[in-house]
């Protein structure tokens, strides 16, 4: 099939790097550094809680806990869906981890790299229904974990934000970015959300069509679990063809550009005036505080 | 041009069988055993009515009377334009008729297969105004004639729905299904609609842009009429030619692997997992009775 | 990069040719024939402003002018964003002049055609801000020049009006104007207004997302400056490869097939049946004064 084609050839699905917090329980419940899961037999649904304050970043470390845990759900027959949040007050996730980018060696930046594109090849072609409960902010990144999802809810409250930002910071969201986004939203919305690196409210991002419902906070969960149920009365195997049929393009192009792809990212952050935007944004960030 | 690449090419525009009971009348109106023709000869506008009580299914029958009336039609230099319609009560067409994909040889799936390709590559690249009068419910096959149309007007009656629900028999939509779903209404309502094998009450499938315009039941075939007269304002070779840059990239990739697609389907539908499930699906059919 | 791929290579970026009244004064402003430019250095922003009685007709001398214009701009270190608009009151511009593809050679056919390739490529590629402050009726070419900027803001005056009515005279908006109104209006909606050659109202057009905002007319300019303020507020690398990324596969369409594309137009254009056609719409245009 096609989700063997585009997840699991044998060219890059090696074996992530195994972090050394990480417990392998024999049972259906885990938790390493930085998410927590937990799996319900009974109703086959699984929830994976971001846990590493103080804002989620996908650091090298993070990204490489989240393949496991998505690899070790979606091997489990028990588990049909994830559903995908924040333990961290206010913050879904604030994106990549942008120490992976700043003052490493291009070896660093490969590794990095390469994991992001594991991560986003393994969530958008899931076998398992993916839904994003997302309680706080999820810029860039943060906003790629959501949109890769089958489905969105966001928590109403207008002081969360989410959107792909990249440009803000001087750089630029990768072509796969794009499609994924494209995908979600449509061209037009893609192509001034990116220029502009647009951070939207939640209620806006649901006007546009970045998130398919708002909920009042304290029933986020709850919903989740009831748009999951939904999504569940179908039969995975349809569910499952159509879901690839829908993604294969998208994720064919990784595929097919993934080192260049690499090279590509590696060659722009190691590029001096790149490194300067990036600290640059930092000390702002520090400066916030 | 584009059209007849496209829609005849030796290849496959064999002669459809021809049913028994078909009337191939001298005059400008015909009836057949499924589906009754009357063209207006002052307009140019002929009214397609489907009378295959119950439901108006889309059996190898149906669909071969189907192709040789739009055939008639389309070669027939008095006629324009096409208002597609049902005679039968509360429903427009109830889909690919399921008899003919269970408990058959392969043989007969691949005919079968193969007419359902030539209905909607003819009807989705037809030189004629195409307009669907929706007056009742139309699900799976039947939204696709609907949505291979110019143009989509459905009686606002809420109990009356529509949608690609494949999903929730066990089966697939192949991807010339998809492809036209995603034309009408974008990527992420066809990611989401067909995963779920969603089924829209009128007012719904308007909101997502599933049909163009909603109207009282009683006004529709009217609404139909000036619909079609605001289309055939238009000359002819400019929106045929229009017509054909906007469709000929989904039908291309049809005609370019039409016969992996019969295989496809051939091998698909004679799972035994498959025909469990269509089991299935007629007996929850036959309880509801 | 993509940009310079795109735009400049040898093959068709010859130097256009310069119209006699072209004033390429040494300083930030300069005027010619047709279109009037200043540049505000302090804010980086240039304003270009149609003046070409009765209807800026995107004629030969008026695109070649657009053309040097953009392009002088472009190189100018000063210079980061334009504002297109016009000097004539009600009108945008009415689009291509019918003078230039009526009773003409067919080498002035291909001239003609080269230089609407040439305003588009550099337009919908440029590196610089593009707002389109639509002062005025925009049919057809008119569309296309808007269509091609960044962001669009139309006076809300419900008698101007916008779209691309080729259909309505008998002729075929080609695969390119067809590509950017996708982008910007997504599938279904360019399908249908292109059969139908619809021209909508200005607060018609907003709503299918045609243009992206409307404010009252004396506030135009004025808005147009806030969101051209918006925009300049990104990094202009970012956002240059961001768009770049947007528009590569649309604009490479056009590059690959340039030369089909003169003689598809060249040779449609020259049929006697479109030469009648036009001359029954220039009658009718004559017979409205």
């Amino acid at each position: 099939g096609v989700l063997s084609l585009c997840c699991r050839p044998p060219a890059w699905d090696r074996a992530p790097r195994r972090p050394p917090g990480l417990l392998l329980t024999p049972g259906r419940s885990f938790s390493n550094n930085k998410i927590q899961v937990e799996l319900d037999e009974g109703s086959g649904v699984a929830t994976m809680k971001f846990k590493s304050p103080p804002v989620n970043s996908l650091s090298l470390d993070f990204l490489t806990e989240f393949c496991i845990s998505l690899e070790k759900l979606e091997n489990d027959r028990a588990c049909r869906g994830v559903i995908i949040t924040s333990a961290v007050p206010k913050i879904f996730s604030s994106g990549l981890d942008i120490m992976e980018m700043y003052g490493k060696s291009t070896e660093h930046y490969a590794e990095f790299w390469r994991a992001v594109q594991e991560l986003w090849l393994r969530l958008y072609s899931s076998n398992m229904v993916t839904v994003a409960a997302i309680n706080g902010s999820s810029p860039a990144g943060g906003c790629l974990v959501a949109l890769s999802c089958d489905y969105r809810i966001m928590a109403e409250n207008p002081k969360f934000i989410i959107g792909l930002n990249e440009a803000q910071l001087g750089i630029v969201a990768p072509f796969w970015f794009k499609d994924t986004f494209v995908n979600a939203v449509g061209h037009r919305v893609a192509e001034r959300s990116l220029q502009l690196g647009s951070l939207y409210s939640a209620p806006e991002s649901h006007k546009l069509g970045l998130v398919d419902e708002l909920v009042p906070e304290e029933k986020l969960l709850e919903k989740a679990g009831a748009v999951m149920a939904q999504w569940l009365a179908l039969p995975d195997h349809s569910r499952q063809l159509t879901k690839s049929m829908m993604r294969k393009a998208v994720l064919d192009r990784l595929v097919a550009h993934r080192e260049d792809d690499v090279k590509n990212f590696v060659s722009f952050v190691s590029k001096e005036s790149i490194q300067k935007s990036l600290r640059t944004y930092m000390e702002m960030l520090k400066k916030r505080k």
